[in-house]
């Protein structure tokens, strides 16, 4: 059940026309941002359709009061929110007195184009009204280079008849949540003022919780061709002026407007005015060609590192493309006081702005593409966060620490008990993403410094969470939710236990390393033995019969069927069946037993690996965003090829095909890897093992090539895989040696081997 | 953890103290209603400390906007809750230009009384203003003879001083509920007026969902002696007038104030103001004395059907009186429109007004000591919302009926999926209600008739809900909450399966002696069979090791500890632990396994049913109010008469003791009949077997005797046990054989048989 309203271009998105109903799902596609503030591809000149009008800035958070049915004991009391910042793309548009609404009016030539190689947003249209026809083009980019700045362009030219035009460039703080609990503003109007540059600043109403609030401001220049200014607008919400003028056929105007928007994240209200000033003399200085040239050139460099390239199939180039200029555009790790959020820049839905998705799904990403330093801020935020993961496990009663399934702070802010008190696998994720750096980028100091302490104390949370069960004889985690959420509140699920008992076995091994650490941790020998003693004798379901692993203690009870007994109609499961029906089902959602067999592949044999894919896999609707890019990697380690490709298409165009029907909310910005994962690390092979990189390539069917760069312990590499064979280049650092296809291979420069069977 | 702010009197409640921090809990206790309407006990004159204001008004309710933290398909579009209605009491009275406030002023010998008798409502106080010193007395009921009546007198005398006394009597709509979702009022007034019946009609507001909007209308009548009329009241949302006087030490006033309340369930709105002015002019008539003998010699007739005394033990006796009290307050089967709400008329908590308590817990009661018509108004109260039910099991996309959690009209309005869902035992309880009721009466005309429709349509809902599990090879239910909401979404929870398997074979056999009707409804031999299967082949877990059902599948993985081993600082464990650790505890809220032994104890040895109480009620909390009753009686049937006792105590005096921390929300309506239970089926041990009555008395230590009145098939019976003999006395009806411990005695006037054991 997909839905495409994007033509198929290698390195674009773009569309020739325009529906109410795709309107929400073309925001979503068409959002751009640059990490310090991002917004859905709303319409400069408004619309009064389904839009859902939405900016963000990074950071810039609100703790929305909580809703729940009933309260339990232990719920957060908020639930923070990415807030809805002021529109500052707003520039309506009069023609003959007429309001410009491509909901109301009939544009004709309609196009929007969104540049993945540079984050340029392009639309233009006719219009009609009365007997005049103009032609409209907007073009518009968030500054890589002045990440405070939003550049725009919009040229109206009057294709036939005369035009009155009018033009009300502005920044609009009338801005709401959709997602707000209730319905409350979350904004309150500092100061305004209007002249040369005029501007907004707001804060964030004063919260009961004690959390920060935030001042932003924003402030606009103008530069106009063809337009005389013919008053300013007059409103406590809004800042900004009306241009003018009268056209007959064959005669344009042009303006530039430019914003700057300045955080109390970064710097103090009381220089603010001055900042946004300083930002817009800046940038007038410089001209809007210029900057363009400037951003452009920045995002060359980020796609010179990080770029895949595909040849032989557009829709897989404009998936991966679309996908790492999307999470590019979120995260790029300039600032380590930030993380990923679900929706990034393009959506309010789920709130919060970490989950788990960053340390399982990103991480490994951001490892291979960009600076280490990168990998080390996504891993210093949790331990900046260890004394609220504290807080947070004795919100349950428990010791050691819990991290968030949803945060801000530091601070659990989700809350359904199945998923705040009971999703508690996260905690694991968070230990592992430690273990994976470390085992990447060979760095020890993250671990032995910081990262001991955040390992010590996800281990006692373990600790406190099991219990032992005397019938069976071994220690158990009862009620959790595991990867797959289509299921509550189950025993045991293998997944949660098997990374707990590997968490407090890793724990000790490292702890073992460093006893002065142990020590200075206050860990004593008794609760060491402990936790080796829970990590030996956990209980961890299988079924000898089946050959599997077990999602958990009944899941074998179940009705088991396979996704193809579904009715399509159906799709998905969680649109269309009740709650009850979807936990009651054998139907997994995302990978269960599967990501932990992703994650600690080394510790199952090739048939143990395929078994557990072929039980699991058939029953697996993929309706999380993260699950196809996993299922893709290890198909392509066991040989299923063409599923792992098929599962490459989805995760790669989970957004530009709308497989969940969900992408009318936002961008699924944490899955945005998953077409990275299922080509680097599935298709290409791609491991570290004891030191060594190593390759296990094949090339798609269809494909006549792809390539990528990897950054591996100083240096770059780049991969190229064909139908015939495969090519390394070290494009800088030291020679290594390189493992492809299980042999060793000495690269010094370049070198390429055959592909295997 | 009791806390006890009432006085032990037989058939009296009483308090001589005020504090504020008890205001709450001493406003429920105080609670008086009639079936038509009521009230907490809220002070006439207004108090603005820590008051929860509440007036109900049977039937009459508003579906709020339901509100949850993440919506699942399937869940209730709205919560129906009791409306808080206009306050009918209010008589604010002014002493020298002073607001009387027993929350700011400094009253002395304040006494407060609710007569169990008849539910009168006595307060007096005494009231210092400056140099004046008055003495102020409350009285007021609420008729059971005439329904629509609320009759107060307050009575104002000067001790010392002199005092310019205003009073204010006026009915009050400004009024909100303190459980509203979305902090929005329910009402509008539609119109008011002044004159010799000021009068204020007001409507439930417009609502999304279609359900009915209700009016209300109310009147007054004043009677006063020693005061002057010196002006109305005006105000949008009040009508009333104010009275005032000048008095001199020794000098008093009095006034009576009558409201009749009358609303649009019974009469068309256009008729209130006529029909309220009748009520009053005939209530002025009879005068407040004659009302009042009418009222208490009604209460007097109920009392002489139902009262329980006990000799020896005036807790229990105050405990068996307050229950039975406040239950008949709430429903005496007038109206079969109406139900038992969890709060009757005291309190707004949980919403809704009929849950399967009234099935389970309160059936039994009305059997015996109401008309038989009582009972069968319940049945027919949900035949009657057969067509909601099944509404309510299609929204899960199951075939058959399945009978709310909670509801007003029929159609569920709790929306927490763990109880929505899955706490799907309530199906078997409006079977079991059936099967009952015919037990009991030998009545089989709702069987045969509407009650086979019922069982059908509940049978379709629980062949459509199990599923067939090829390794266990059985049927198997998965993903319920059992009766211990301390636990949920568990699979195989024994209750569930066994009482689903009941009603699967009791509505084959029904139908087998009902050859037209089953072809009637379109019931196939197929289909039969297909439920006599799964009625036969249904998994139901049980330990042959230890002897005992199994509350579900993986409960004895449990950490299995018995509730000595709990701090008793953190009892209540729902308002000191987290969800997650009384999800994972093995403590369990109320009668699970047993509830089910409970229900069909023929089922099981004397052996197994002792084996499953002493390994189920040591871990049991008992923190729901409907557990103690339930175990109470199971433990009389072991012989656990100490236990019996204890359990009795918990139940009968569970608000009296405030033992579960919360009855300042309103008291525990639907576990009102826990004390008789735990007499009448525990201590006297009454059973009704292939048609016999029978009785199995033991007299608690330190009770003289105790009795109580029965009414079974056209009989009513006396029953007195004492410490040496049971007396059983045949009231009125034919002679009957009666069984006492085993043997079979014929009871034609009066029997005596000395106890066994």
């Amino acid at each position: 059940m997909t839905q495409r309203v994007f033509a198929v271009e290698p390195w674009a998105i773009s569309a020739r026309t325009l529906n109410d109903a795709d309107m929400a799902l073309m925001e979503s596609m068409t959002s751009t941002g640059n990490g310090h503030m991002g917004m859905r591809g709303n319409f400069e000149e408004g619309y009064s359709g389904s839009t859902h009008q939405g900016t963000y800035l990074a950071g810039v958070w609100y703790p929305d009061r909580t809703r729940v049915g009933w309260w339990k004991n232990g719920y957060p009391e908020y639930f923070g929110k990415s807030v809805n910042a002021m529109n500052i793309i707003a520039i309506p548009i009069r023609i003959n007195g007429e309001q410009v609404d491509l909901y109301r009016g009939t544009p004709g030539n309609f196009n929007v184009r969104l540049d993945l190689r540079n984050g340029l947003l392009t639309r233009s249209f006719d219009y009609h009204v009365d007997n005049a026809q103009v032609h409209v083009e907007f073009e518009r980019f968030l500054s890589l280079a002045t990440p405070e700045l939003c550049l725009q362009k919009v040229r109206i030219s009057v294709v036939s008849g005369s035009a009155a035009i009018e033009l009300s460039p502005q920044i609009d703080g009338d801005v709401y949540n959709v997602e707000s609990n209730y319905n409350e503003r979350f904004w309150d109007v500092v100061w305004r003022c209007g002249g040369k540059h005029p501007a907004l600043s707001m804060r964030t109403k004063p919260n009961l919780f004690g959390t920060p609030q935030f001042t932003v401001t924003g402030g606009m220049a103008l530069h106009a061709e063809g337009l005389n200014l013919s008053g300013e607008i007059d409103d406590p919400l809004r800042v900004g002026c009306r241009l003018n003028s009268n056209l007959g056929a064959g005669e344009s105007v042009c303006l530039n407007k430019t914003v700057a928007v300045v955080t109390s994240r970064d710097l103090a209200p009381d220089q603010h005015a001055e900042a946004v000033a300083r930002l817009l003399g800046d940038a007038a200085t410089r001209g809007y060609e210029s900057h363009k040239a400037t951003h452009t050139a920045l995002w060359e460099k980020r796609w010179s590192r990080a770029a895949v390239l595909i040849e032989g199939d557009d829709e897989a180039q404009q998936g991966i493309a679309f996908s790492l200029f999307q999470l590019f555009s979120t995260y790029y790790g300039e600032d380590e006081r930030l993380n990923i959020g679900p929706k990034g820049f393009t959506g309010e839905k789920y709130g919060g702005a970490t989950y788990w998705d960053t340390e399982i799904y990103l991480l490994p990403l951001y490892l291979a593409v960009a600076d280490p330093l990168v990998s080390r801020s996504l891993l210093t935020y949790r331990h900046n966060q260890l004394p609220q993961a504290r807080t947070n496990a004795g919100r349950q009663g428990l010791p050691g620490a819990l991290y968030p399934m949803v945060t801000f702070d530091g601070l659990e802010c989700h809350n359904e008990w199945e998923i705040t008190f009971e999703e508690i696998h996260r905690n694991g994720a968070i230990a592992y993403a430690i273990a994976n750096y470390t085992r990447y980028t060979g760095d020890r100091s993250y671990l032995d410094g910081p990262g001991i302490e955040v390992l010590t104390q996800i281990s006692r949370f373990w600790a406190g969470r099991v219990h032992y069960s005397k019938r069976a004889r071994a220690f158990m985690i009862h009620g959790v939710t595991g990867p797959n959420e289509y299921e509550n509140n189950v025993n045991n699920n293998w997944y949660t236990n098997y990374l707990a008992a590997w968490v407090l076995g890793y724990t000790c091994d490292v702890l073992d390393e460093l006893p002065d650490r142990a020590s200075e941790l206050g860990i004593s020998d008794t609760e060491r033995e402990h936790w080796r003693t829970i990590s030996a004798t956990m209980y961890l379901p299988a079924d000898p019969e089946l050959g599997v692993q077990v999602q958990h203690d009944t899941f074998l009870d179940k009705d088991l069927r396979t996704v193809d007994t579904l009715d399509p109609a159906e799709r998905p499961l969680n649109k269309h069946w009740s709650w009850d029906k979807i936990l009651r089902s054998c139907f997994i959602k995302q990978a269960d037993v599967l990501q932990g067999i992703y994650l600690f592949e080394d510790g199952f044999s090739p048939d143990e690996i395929k078994r557990n894919f072929d039980f699991y896999e058939p029953m697996t609707v993929h309706e999380s965003s993260l699950s196809a890019s996993i299922h893709s990697v290890i198909a392509s380690a066991i040989g299923e090829r063409g599923k792992a490709v098929e599962l490459y298409r989805r995760t790669a165009r989970l957004d530009l095909d709308n497989y969940n029907d969900d992408t009318d909310d936002g961008l699924h910005i944490t899955s945005m890897s998953g077409g990275w994962l299922a080509i680097v690390q599935g298709f290409a092979g791609m491991r570290v093992r004891d030191d060594r990189l190593g390759f296990r390539p094949f090339c798609p069917d269809g494909w006549t090539r792809y390539s990528f760069t990897i950054g591996f312990r100083d240096r770059l590499i780049a991969v190229q895989v064909s139908g015939e064979d495969v090519q390394l280049k070290l494009l800088s650092g030291d020679p290594l040696d390189v493992d492809l296809f299980g042999r060793t291979h000495r690269l010094d420069d370049q070198i390429v081997v055959p592909l295997a069977g």
